[in-house]
């Protein structure tokens, strides 16, 4: 195997000749094997890190700290990398001390080996394109990891609101479809009061609609930047006006509207909008979780559960108990929940011990963002596409079990009073009966009025009934 | 208002002449104006500060570093707080910087000048017996502190296990009384197969058995303490038999087997024992979380849900349903469950941020432990007088189910397959059939062998059954 | 003792007659013995009771279903409660069972019994008022108690926004005052750049601000309300015009932007903006942990630590160690940070088990959200009175540090590249070398250029010196 | 391409014929498109299904219901398995609903087409050999996947205890290296009272010692299983003696323990053993991350830090500040740490939501417990052979802390008393000055007292000086 030789102040390794990465990308791969899944395995990453070093290069020449030639080179580098080239030179593992010093180097090593061979020169050659000195110009990993780390987010949230999108309209398609099936409402799993399904499943619809917003607004956080605070946010070795020109140029690059943080030492160290983004995430996972826990008790049975939904039926649900079908997907999004739940307090925690001028604890930050992203947009996909979409309802057993109910009687409350009431229901409750027919026995009203208060209309969408 | 002043190095300050506490707790209770709550709100920590400070001075006698008059005054102080005096004389708050100095400081306090009443000086004439010098000779707060804290703790825990056993033999007595009541047994919210009620709550008796011996393990890990460990368990102006000597007469006080930690650097700085107890409190809150959340599905009802089990009616449950009745006792200790849970939380990040020699988090540890202790054994015992007790089965509804069921169906896998098994069931939700009438239907058993397999016997106490 | 007899559907009770709650609060009481903490610990909320209830007879007698009379007890007694009357009959324990139901019919019955009074009646003569039939009237305990919750945590994140800007102005007030104190930056514990102390707290400001704006966000979403949803959100018992005119009379009275959700179904189980609330506090507790974690490290020693700045001495440190003196404000503001996280899991799980129409754990919400505003109120003024505001800087121990230390070398960087700067740090940490010396005596710069580059003013304010 | 064709009561699916698993598992894999991430990618657990199933097959071969030449063929089919082959035949997602039954079928059928070819007959010629009725037999998934997850949980938690063990006697070496470095203790990370460099590395082998005893407690439970238990603890399906005999083989064929939990309607839904498990995991992972904490403040500077001990060097630490080094390994197992901390939430969370027979959440759980240990076994190694075995003191440096410090006149306490010692400190601080001078120019002791006390020896073990 042929090699290259690199060294940096902790000595000199043999790197193979068709690696683009250098020596330092090969001491964190052997210092942290920890997940053993590496960091190409996200690859909005990777193009956030080839944006950022594209824009800091663009900023460079402009400001006449890098020739044309080598600055060339390093955008020619980036568009590789952003046309989705390159990405298995990413080999670092993604949980890594250092506060995302080994991804920053790993991006500049792999830049300036395909910089360097697009200017004819050979993998290695530095003082033609160095790591540090070119690709990382005017740049500290403490403003290239954090500000590629929220391009990634923030691309990666632009698909889970459209996947949470697709649910919501999935649900308010049930909405209308459910319109007119009336049903019984549950209060603390106890009998309520009338209304419709089309009614719950557009209370779904709605509820992901507001957490839809809650998205974009934790996700327009992610556009505070830090180019150009250097290590700590004082700006040294970076020009003046590099800032201002590196961002633009990232704007424009990605359509996003970047803005430079107006505390550029606070926003070295602050993990806020992470804190942020995970909360909604965590907000977004506890609403599906209730509504997919919901689907689960309307659709138990067969036979001894509410029934009063069937979902579709995805795979058999026992090795034993034949015909039995389970409600798996909404299952599994429980369990995604639970998952993302505590990704939550693994943020929290990484946030809360960042010291001084740096939060070192990045990338366990990013880790779980990026995954709890991309398992919460699949189980929303997951949700509609095998489960909410099939859903059907079952009217008559709904019907039924409207008629047979106590609750019915709060509609006589303004009519008859709340203690009358609770002695008719009290009644019903112990002997049995039906509530229609002790209001009628004990003569409390008449059935045309009765008939009236109780018809399917009012008790669907109910009017108020004076004395 | 009469006073007399004491000093700290801080300087001069007036304490009202009645008040038995001095400066430093006058400043703590100045400086900690965080819940609001005093830590005279858990005497069993007041009383273990007594028993520790009474520990130290009777080993301190015997040492010959505190005279018999000092200490037997010391010791008479600390008799009459155990006895339930003087807690009021506690006044800092539960939550507080100092890794539990106030605290430690509060006791010194107090008993130092209720030590000079009983040697017949004035409160404030510390020369005679100094809240330092004497009351807290061969101690420091980080030895005394963690060795009250652990004494409290282990006393709280004895009041849950006997509530925790108080409720087991309740689920036990209901495991007895429903023992004949067949009914479904249901996975993932689905019909499953047939059981009875009373394995059902002998479950809930079994799992509470098995969650008494986790904490009985967590607690015994409290017995084990620093005492003379001192500052930073160098044991530095602690004389050489002092741990030992001072931990036997505390073990003989309270008939709880103290050992000294073999490595008393660790025991000073180490939580361990505490991020266990609160993991086995959580596991608690967990499984009474889960049997509460079975009461309520299992009640729920009484005309749209299972209706299998009445829960006793404890309050009316609606302002305005009549006759709605809620689950309102498993309601509340669910939620008792989710703030025990989220304290583990708490306990869990104090413990991480320990530093070097000490943990300076454990007032905050304590106080999570103590309050989560409290609302534990209470829930429980709540739960057995307010709801278990009380509860009865509906049989008939419960056999009614199992009848309907398709379940069944399992029950003849064995001898005819499952994929036959697989077809009646099939045909049974599709048509609403009964599984009895399809197998004899399509003859694929006869009627004396099948009435063998669906006798009520054999789905309560399932035999294998051979072709 | 006199009393009165009262019952509800469960029986008959007999209260004193002094007493203004009624029957259901007595069972209540009875039933949750579970914090020892009554709900008139949060005197907020009793007043959003009140005010609710207010606006719905207000809006009850505008629709002619309540009269004149009775409405205008049912006011006066509301008005009472407001100007801080009465809260001690309102002794049902914080965390409960149903959903909210005990409060508000605690609410219902001291409102019905005090309005009987205005109107010349004895107590427990419900025919002239009663607490459902005209205090609950066109309501449920599912839009009332809501409501009052999210009126009573809006005001009371009044009160936590007043005090981090209060918190902010101190620390934007050290900013300026420390703006010409360089020192070392330092990332990771290790020496980085230099910067000035200024910076460093004028950061602890502006993040700050960035919560305050994010409290302000998650608060507005609480002023979406449910009344007039009733029991499920079909409005049941409702006149139709009831939400808007009781929302009107919300809005008039409390001067709170209040407005009618546009899907009461919805609305009636959502937690969202509890969670949203809660995990914003959350982020709150993490920057405020993060900072007194700073403040502890720059403290740290006063020997053997960093000690680049003091911290007002609050009270003596230590039982056994004299003179030592401890960072316990920053301490106690790091643990309830902790107990806030904790606090955030226990609503999330509360949140995450609702279930169909309606969340019954929203009273451990409440308490949770409640007592977490209040200890972090209390733990910012805390911080800036008895820390932050005493603040001093070691200017001398600061500069020495920066002279001293490696970190400068990076200053170097554009000029003599990373590599050549790298070999001189390397010569300097092995020998115990300066930086400044060993770039002279390796004559890499001469001496007029190294004295620009590391002049106090470009460390302070790095300019981008070109080679 | 070939294809076989398979149904199950959905309908018919073609599966290529080199493919050895079969519809259900088919199905799964289209279900589950959650994480990305199959079972197989944890060996032990796909090795732990296949001693399940060989178990099962010996039991039933035993018990007469299974023929010879179909068990044997299971058997020899399960110990290719165990000889690692076949493990790319288990594609089902790691998150998935259903409790397992995918991954329980997934085996099933794997096992049935592989035994089919060992018998000579073709894949999916199920007469011969079912997934259901002969792989399956005497099982459901209830027992079958949780023995199986036990297990596997068992095995890795081995590879854990190794891992600590290997830790544990790092740094007790490290301890016994040091044990003559005399340095300050810091409490709150104020100057304290001096100790040993190796009572400080001493102390992290005791706890790591403490915590491999509280992981080799919390995997004995693991132990108990409920094989035998079928769908929901009846045993329904089962022949009596199976449970006792399938038990009895799986012992033997693991050399684990085993025992049969005494009531298996409780085994089947219990999650106890898990939530103990992870609880102990949060334990390992809080203490290593106090431990990781302290590594990264002892080494903190090298100028501007406490810069005590020095961690080797692994990597450059930063792509601006050359000579930067940081504690990158400490770092990486901090965030290990957060992690772990976040999964036990998960698991909580998943073991709360079991409902009644059975806890359909374990995937979930058994997910974050194999990541979890797998992280938490890598982070222990990498932690002594990249950081701890290198690890070197900086001796000079850590007795001039000491010598300067003015905790030293917590020693004189004793015998000069605390207020006396309180003003010598007071002095110390405000001057400047050194304690042993201080006290010498104050006569309070001669110099012959003073040397015996401050002597390194007494600094090192104090000795209990009296007066």
């Amino acid at each position: 195997m042929k090699t290259r030789k690199e060294h940096d102040f902790l000595g000199e390794r043999e790197i193979p000749s068709d690696i683009y990465y250098g020596v330092q990308t090969l001491r964190a791969v052997e210092n942290f094997t920890i997940t053993g899944t590496q960091i190409s395995s996200c690859p909005e990453m990777i193009n956030a890190l080839a944006y950022v070093k594209k824009a800091a290069a663009m900023a460079n020449m402009e400001l006449g700290i890098l020739s044309s030639e080598t600055g060339k080179a390093i955008c020619g580098a980036c568009d590789e990398i952003i046309s989705g080239k390159l990405h298995e030179q990413f080999p670092v593992d993604c949980i890594q001390g250092g506060a995302g010093t080994s991804t920053n180097m790993n991006a500049n090593e792999v830049i300036a080996n395909r910089a360097l061979e697009l200017m004819g020169h050979e993998k290695g050659e530095y003082k033609y394109c160095h790591p540090n000195n070119h690709v990382n110009c005017s740049q500290s990993t403490n403003d290239a990891y954090p500000t590629a780390f929220r391009l990634a987010l923030y691309t990666k949230l632009g698909t889970l609101i459209e996947a949470m999108e697709y649910l919501q309209k999935g649900f308010a398609a049930k909405g209308a479809e459910f319109a007119d099936v009336l049903k019984m409402g549950r209060t603390q799993l106890q009998d309520a009061v009338p209304m419709t399904l089309g009614q719950e499943f557009s209370a779904y619809a709605t509820t992901l609609g507001e957490d839809i917003k809650r998205v974009c607004e934790a996700r327009k956080l992610l556009t505070e930047i830090n180019l150009g605070a250097t290590a700590i946010g004082t700006g040294i070795n970076a020009p003046d006006e590099y800032s201002r020109i590196a961002t633009a140029a990232l704007k424009n690059m990605t359509g996003i509207d970047f803005e430079t943080s107006e505390n550029l030492v606070e926003a070295t160290w602050d993990t806020g909008a992470y804190v942020q983004v995970s909360g909604v995430m965590k907000r977004v996972a506890v609403k599906l979780s209730k509504i997919c826990s919901d689907l689960r008790l309307l659709s138990s049975g067969p036979r001894t559960g509410l029934n009063e939904i069937n979902l579709p039926k995805m795979q058999p649900g026992s090795s034993i108990m034949p015909g039995k079908v389970n409600p798996v997907i909404p299952e599994v999004v429980n369990q995604v929940a639970y998952d993302i739940i505590g990704k939550d307090v693994t943020v929290t925690m990484a946030s809360e011990n960042g010291q001084l001028e740096l939060n070192v604890m990045e990338p366990v930050i990013a880790n779980a963002l990026f995954n709890g992203v991309d398992m919460l947009h699949r189980a929303c996909r997951v949700l509609q596409d095998r489960c909410v979409q099939g859903i059907t309802a079952n009217r008559e057993r709904c019907r039924q079990l409207v008629e047979n109910s106590i609750g019915i009687i709060t509609a006589l409350n303004p009519i008859i009073g709340y203690e009358k009431s609770a002695g008719v229901a009290k009644e019903a409750l112990e002997t049995g009966g039906s509530v229609y027919e002790l209001v009628l026995n004990h003569k409390i009203l008449d059935k045309s009025k009765l008939d009236e208060i109780l018809s399917a209309e009012n008790m669907m969408h109910p009017r108020f009934i004076r004395n």
